[in-house]
């Protein structure tokens, strides 16, 4: 049987082609399994799985939640708002004590990048990072290149743009990683105070035009404007964010092709992308969403092969 | 089979006296399953049910948790606190995108009146209200009007007095749609100021004076003062509430016959009813508890079923 | 079969050293359970357990609720944040409300001393406590005990010392209580103002100097600091309390003996125990947490094995 070639998933950058092959070609199989009305198989009645979330999140915690249910896996859920974490208690101190209750697997957000990785250096437990600040949310990335997979049939050739705060996402940077791992062709457009400064050293280019941009892609992945991690010092406002930077109907029909219209979500309606084209036929935003259950579903179970497989 | 003649629980409004009569029939069953030793049915091990609630609630949160549980449904728990709503997304892209994930039911409790009736306009998914604003609290009087059944054999003919905020109460106006679609009699008791003005219209008595309104009665539903929803302009203060429509064990004896009491919870002992009241033989008010759980039971399986049958 | 004296567990003071034998005897069943690829027994699949908790707490929940789900037993959690008790409702009211929902047991961490044992007058059904106020923490004292016997073969006859703010610790008298009656010698040790005035009265010698502590025990149980109980009038600052009442690894290796160290956790590393001494063999803080759930399944095990008894 085939397997990961690691054994926690700390971001994209530490996984392998093969990898992502794998978990996409296992996600197929739940996918199937979560549109059957018995949407639930056995497999995980032996793990216990913690989900640590340090910064607060809904939709990524319930489709991990749901993710893991599905699997019949054992779940327990930890809030910083009610941990231990205020009680001056540090990160592996905690982590070291959840896993001493016999938990097999933790799914953890946590603001400071890097803390997945971190953490796997000093802990017994298969890791998965749930987005670590700006730094890495692999599943996100996996869930993204799944649904250009779905809807186009693959991802290696297709031309995708990344429009929006370049500098502070997580997903822009986990996205990179894997489109370009699965052969796809990948700018970023966005204000220029957005856009880090290492993004060419990563091999893509640069276009300021969101037309331009536009009319060169296949697939546009409009990141959310996150206005708790924006300042005036990054660009004026809203309003002028969405003139520049935001998809109307309009702009979407003017282009001589049917591009395929992404959003990590939660939308600001009328921001990055206007209400008529959230709602079009070109957008898949509720597809990532429910192929997001079925990724995070092969992404523990494979995790959790291994794991079985070190214990026979 | 007999089913129900909805596909959503949004308010006894909406509902037949059909209808309410199967979820009773449904509840009988319910009750008893819940206590013998074992107190879950295997029925419902293929449907995942959302419980979203956009307003605190301790009581029925955990009522309609056990009763998913005690039908073996995957439950998942949203609450506003920890939501995205706060990053400015839309009530229907929230929903959305939880019911992306293959939930199959979504019970919502929402400040807003009328929220679960928009909603049910523009998704594919079951959908019971938990109480929305001041509107309907379909559940709850439910439980009420099933628990009147339980003490005094049915609700035909029984006259019914709701003693208290009659403005701000979801459970007033459910009460009120259950109890006169069972032919049952009401009449409402409280401040003049707290009675709302279209309350006639609906073919309800009003009686300013308590005593009288006990000596008409065989059952007396004494609202919780919800201190948060009031202020000086609708009563002086909560003593002078409690000495004009407070229940006391005084009055009660000096009726000519045996009322029931019933009571909403939470209790502010000593404003709506005194102690020696609310744990006298003549309140049902733990009843009331027991039989939400029965009714949410009935209420699930039933738009559950609904669900199934649709799919095969 | 043997079973336990008691239908609650509401502190080490009101059990026997036959409880506590036949505890530990079932949770080295448990723990061997938990040890196992599947660490789940089926064994309480007819019980519902409510945890309230009317304090935070992270890892105490966290381990009683894994307890729970390894027993197979229903789970629903309550936390004060989102309750009724805001809205003026009585404890015995909010307990009564929930056990009306067919709940068979409660775990309770309240921050009122003597609030289970209160509760335990007034309601039917099996109550836990989590922890009191400063009164008792029975299940971390059992849990203590258990590592403590696990590590050196037997409690009896063993000399403990526990370091730190005993006042003000539930941790620190139920682990005297629980010593005591397993036979063996306890002395406390920490600042003049942070050990209360009626400890000699329990038999318990107080040292001041912790060298000479270390000196003359087996067992070092290193309370947390609790800088949210403590303030100037107690003790100078955090760092003279670790200068006087810290544990070294210096001081460890200056014994003329390999002590045990224990911790309740979370730790302060570099306040109560460096470190060094913290990740030391000779430390057995994370044994602690791991015995906790097989201590915590044990309690459940056989305080519900009471409650089905009784039902047939």
């Amino acid at each position: 049987m085939k397997e990961l070639s690691v054994n926690h998933l700390l971001g994209i950058k530490y996984i392998t082609k093969e990898d992502i092959q794998l978990i996409f070609e296992t996600a197929d199989h739940f996918k199937e399994v979560i549109n059957r009305p018995i949407k639930k198989v056995p497999s995980l009645r032996d793990i216990t799985i913690a989900n640590l979330f340090f910064e607060n999140s809904t939709r990524t915690r319930l489709s991990f939640e749901l993710a893991e249910k599905r699997l019949s896996a054992d779940v327990i859920n930890f809030s910083a708002a009610s941990s231990s974490v205020k009680k001056g208690e540090t990160l592996i101190d905690t982590v070291n004590n959840i896993l001493s209750m016999k938990v097999d697997m933790v799914v953890m957000r946590h603001p400071n990048p890097g803390a997945g990785v971190f953490l796997s250096k000093h802990i017994n437990s298969s890791i998965i990072n749930a987005g670590d600040g700006a730094h890495e949310h692999p599943t996100q990335a996996l869930l993204d290149c799944f649904s250009i997979r779905e809807k186009l049939g693959k991802v290696a050739g297709k031309k995708v743009v990344i429009v929006g705060d370049i500098l502070h996402s997580r997903v822009a940077l986990s996205n990179i990683f894997a489109l370009q791992k699965l052969g796809a062709k990948v700018k970023v457009c966005g204000p220029k105070t957005l856009i880090p400064k290492y993004i060419e050293k990563l091999g893509v280019e640069v276009e300021g035009n969101l037309i331009k941009a536009l009319e060169w892609c296949d697939v546009a992945n409009m990141l959310r404007v996150q206005n708790e991690r924006m300042d005036i010092s990054y660009f004026p406002t809203t309003r002028e964010y969405a003139q520049q930077f935001g998809l109307t109907k309009k702009i979407l029909d003017s282009l001589n092709k049917e591009i395929v219209v992404m959003h990590p979500g939660p939308i600001n309606r009328g921001v990055e992308i206007t209400s008529d084209v959230a709602d079009s036929k070109q957008a898949i935003i509720l597809d990532q969403v429910q192929n997001g259950v079925a990724i995070r579903m092969a992404v523990i179970y494979l995790l959790a092969s291994k794991i079985k497989h070190h214990e026979d």
